[in-house]
This record gives structure tokens, C-alpha cells and sequence, in this order.
């Protein structure tokens, strides 16, 4: 197996060291700034948010495992070589942590918990009739490895699941798919629990704005663990006040941390969780990322490669 | 089949009479307190919360099916007859309305959303690092109809079940189970996350008290959605003030509705919801006692049935 330079941002490095050489005693990692002189050599690298520049002044690095499922903090760095394959995270320990998230935050709004812990705040005796799953409609925008895991979790609770993406998927029990621009307003009509797990990307930016959220159903909810650039806060607070959306529970902001001037904070109505729905864990990611080098080495495949004509 | 003798407080009898006679058309449903002048004819009832007198008033009843899971609100009533068969509610809606609260509040405390809650109160960004289900156990005390499918759920989230009740369970997959009194603290110094289910009866009355709660480890979460009777919630607000308990999800009281100068509603560590993880409901219930009520005449044997010595 080929060297692996790693360099993951503001994480233990030595944890990661460690993790990858319990799931390949032999791998030769290295960490950042160690990687050797030899820009000759070829080398894998296993990165989380690099430093700008980092990947080009490494030509060696014949392929990025990124230590995410999201890569576009790395696409930002204008010296990223144009043909360098890029593989996202999508180990078992990510799609695990976003099942576990996004069926929290579709139970706190299946259970008009926005509402139930505002009447706590006023001492407020209301018994809620609770909603049935089954008379809800949960609707994913953005439906790839992570969605599917959140969308089987939310099954065994009985919800109605839609999807819409920008690729056709293949048929699916007990899931009906949405595809492309001219079915959104369709699919949004129809969702009462809104989920964004869409990438950052051009076509992504704001695309839940006015107008989308005004398609929702009176009485939605929206959740984001896609990421921030896709939600204009400022239309799903103006659509808050007017009683259009019931609720949000948002983990993904357009600036992270959070500004503390941000309207969002006092918003009774937004759950906010700090980019925490689905965290990268050593142990599942360093197995992965294992797996999938000897794959490739085995094959010559990689699978959640990176596809530069759809940005993600 | 039997006349049916209505009374749910509360709740729209009509509605009710709809359910029963779309489970079974030709069920002669009567609304209290038209229930008829024959105190010979033979009857079922079908009760929620009946007003004080009113079972001993129709010695005719020969079973009560009671609109619930728990019947303390009816055993109160000293008028009660002490021989009358009680039927406890246990059909598919309670049961999956009680697991998906269950889920919630399990997973709000895995992660740590109280504290998560606090600091959006503050405006204040902690990427507070998820907690695996799989380094969790969830302990639910009492473990009937209700407690068996909520550890279903719960074992897709990866949590690890133990169970502590005071009969005898059945070997079960994936799930350990403690049964008597002299198990009771070694169940609890395993339990990260407390679920309460137990019924009120004169043994579990304060049985979660200053002694008990010490036992679980430092940082243990508190759930309750069995019976106000069962926690002794200033004991819960000392152990969360010194920081032993790290939060409670709440949804019965000693006094419902809670009084809103209970100290429980400002307590930032508690989430409360007024009594409604599991309601019951027109459909559901309606088929599941009908179905109950022809078992009975043809196999002479009831289910759930309430049973004096154990109190629920």
C-alpha cells in the first residue's frame, strides 16, 4: 500500500495514527508536516480541512481521502489541482451518527417539540394531540449514501419518505423519488418534514429561500445537515414569524461558528446543534479509508469519488 | 357480542362510538350515561377515567376495558368492586406512539441536548463530541407490552437494553435482564440513560429517590413516562443542581397538570412534555378491544389483564 500523508485540522493527529494502524499494521502514515521530501514518491493523503496549497505543493498525492463526507472547503483552494481524484467519507460511523440526528430531529418535529418546550418556558400546560408518522411525509432533499441510511431509520417509525436530487435513483421500497429542477416545487408541496443533506455546491446556493419555503405545506418543519449554503435564514425566520414554518433544527450555517449577532440563536423555534449531527470517528473512518485503498489497489475502482460536473 | 358501555372523559364520545362501530358494526355501543335501566343485562365497559362510582353503580358490568395502560385512576375509586376483571390497554397505537417518544428523549440525552439547548440559550458554540450508542446502555424499569417495543427501537439506534422489573422475563436477543428488589442498584450503577415505566402502585412510589438516583453513574440521564408516583423529582433537582444527573426527560407528575410553581418547568436540564408520549387513540384502540372482546368469547381468556396482588 502506498504511503498515507495525513493531515487532519484541529483533531489529535496521533489518534488517527494510531486508528489507521490498527486497521493496517504495515501502512507508512505520516503526519503533516512529516510527509518526506521525495515529491516523487506516490502517496495517498488523508486530509481534513488542508491548509490552502497543501495538495499542490504535494504533486506525489495521486489521490484525496477526505476525512469528511462534505469536501467543499477543499474545492474553495484555488490551487487544487483540476484532475486530482477526491474520495468522500461515507463510513458506517458518519451514515450511523446522521441516521441517529436526523430521526431526532424528525421526532422533535413529528412531536411539535418547537411549541412543547416554548409552553415549557411560559409553565404552559397544552396536551399537544401528538401527530401519527404514518399521516407525515418526511422529504429529503439531496439522497445519496447518507440520506438512504436516515431515510431506513425513519421508516421503522412509520413516516411517508419523498426524495429529490439530481439523479435518478433506482427504484426503492417504501421511497418515492423526485428528479431535477422542474419536480421541486412538487416535491416540497408534499413534505411536511423537510430534511437538506445537499452539498455545497452553485446549483445548492439558497436554494431553500422565499420562494422554495413558501411551496412547504402551512405547518412544516425544516431541517439542514447538508450544509449552510443551501437555507437563507433570513426567509426561514421571516416564514417562522408568520406562522408559514412551525419549526427548523439547523446543525449547518453559511458561517461557522455561528455569529453570536445571528438571529437564529433566539429563535424559539430553531433547534440549533453545532455542526455536531454526524461527526468523523477514528475507528469507522481509518477502517474505511483502509478498505477503500486496498480496493482500489485490488480493482482499480474507487466508489464516492468526487464528480467535478456535479460539484460534489 | 356484548353491549359496550362508554365513557372516556374527556374525549368526543362520538368519535369513539365511530371507531368501535367501524371495528364491529354490529356492536351495540352506549354512551354514558344512556347505558340502559336492565342492571341485569350482562355488559363490557369501556372506561377512561370514570367519574367516582360509576363501575359500582352497574354491578351488570361483568369486564372493564379501560381506555389506558395505566389504571391508577380508576383503582382509586374505593367504590370499585374488588372482583371485576380490568383489561389494561395495550394496543399497536399506544404502543408505537409510547416507542417513538421513547426514541426521542432517548437520543435527546445521548446527545446531551440539554446542555446542547443551554448553550444556544447563551449563543454559545460547543461542538460537544456525540456520544456512541454503542458505549450506552438504556435501563428501563418496567418492562411490559410498552417496554419491549421501545428496546426494539432503541437497539437499531446500537444503544445496549438492560431491564429491570419485578417478575421473571423471558431469555430475550440483545437484551439483559434483572429481576427483585436486591438487583435494583446493580441494574442502576450500569445505566447511562433511565427509563421509567413502571405503573403506580404502593411499591414504586418515590422508588427513584435521593437513595436510588445515587446509584447511577455520575452523568446518567432520567427518563420517566410511566407514573408521576414513581420519581421524587426534588431529589432529581438536587442531583442534576450538583451535577450527578446531567438531565430528565419528564412526561407524568405527582399533580397533573404540574403546577406552575413546580421548580421542575424552569430547570433548563429538564424537558417536559404535558402527558402525551402516548395517546391513545380512536383506531387503534377501538380494534384492539373489539379483537380482545372476541377472544374472550371464544377462548374464554383475556389478555393484559390487571392483576390485584402485583397492583397493575
Amino acid at each position: 500500500m502506498l504511503p498515507i500523508l495525513l493531515y487532519m485540522d484541529r483533531h489529535d493527529q496521533s489518534a488517527w495514527v494510531k486508528a489507521f494502524k490498527s486497521a493496517c499494521p504495515e501502512a507508512d502514515v505520516r503526519v503533516y508536516p512529516d510527509w518526506g521530501d521525495d515529491k516523487n514518491e506516490p502517496c495517498y493523503a488523508f486530509l481534513w480541512k488542508p491548509k490552502r496549497g497543501m495538495v499542490a505543493d504535494h504533486p506525489n498525492i495521486k489521490i484525496v481521502f477526505y476525512g469528511g463526507a462534505g469536501i467543499d472547503h477543499l474545492l474553495a483552494d484555488p490551487t487544487l489541482p483540476a484532475d486530482i481524484p477526491i474520495v468522500r467519507l461515507s463510513d458506517d460511523g458518519l451514515k450511523s451518527g446522521m441516521a441517529d440526528w436526523v430521526a431526532m430531529s424528525v421526532m422533535l418535529h413529528n412531536r411539535q417539540m418547537p411549541q412543547v418546550l416554548a409552553n415549557q418556558r411560559r409553565k404552559h400546560w397544552d396536551q399537544i394531540v401528538p401527530i401519527l408518522p404514518q399521516s407525515q411525509t418526511v422529504g429529503f432533499m439531496g439522497y445519496g449514501a447518507l440520506g438512504k441510511v436516515c431515510a431506513e431509520r425513519l421508516k421503522i417509525f412509520g413516516f411517508n419518505i419523498n426524495t429529490w436530487s439530481n439523479s435518478l435513483k433506482a427504484k426503492e421500497f417504501g421511497v418515492k423519488h423526485h428528479y431535477g429542477p422542474e419536480c421541486l416545487k412538487e416535491f416540497l408541496s408534499k413534505t411536511d418534514i423537510l430534511v437538506s443533506l445537499l452539498p455545497a455546491t452553485t446549483d445548492t446556493d439558497d436554494l431553500l429561500n422565499a420562494d422554495t419555503l413558501a411551496c412547504l405545506p402551512r405547518g412544516a418543519s425544516v431541517i439542514n445537515a447538508g450544509r449552510g449554503n443551501v437555507l437563507d435564514t433570513t426567509a426561514l425566520l421571516d416564514a417562522i414569524e408568520r406562522g408559514h414554518i412551525a419549526g427548523a433544527s439547523l446543525d449547518v450555517f453559511k458561517t461557522e461558528p455561528l455569529p453570536t449577532d445571528d438571529p437564529l440563536w433566539a429563535c424559539e423555534r430553531v433547534i440549533l446543534t453545532p455542526h455536531i449531527s454526524a461527526t468523523t470517528r477514528h475507528e469507522t473512518a481509518a477502517n474505511h479509508v483502509i478498505k477503500s485503498m486496498r480496493d482500489y489497489e485490488a480493482t482499480g475502482k474507487l466508489m464516492n469519488l468526487y464528480v467535478r460536473e456535479r460539484g460534489y
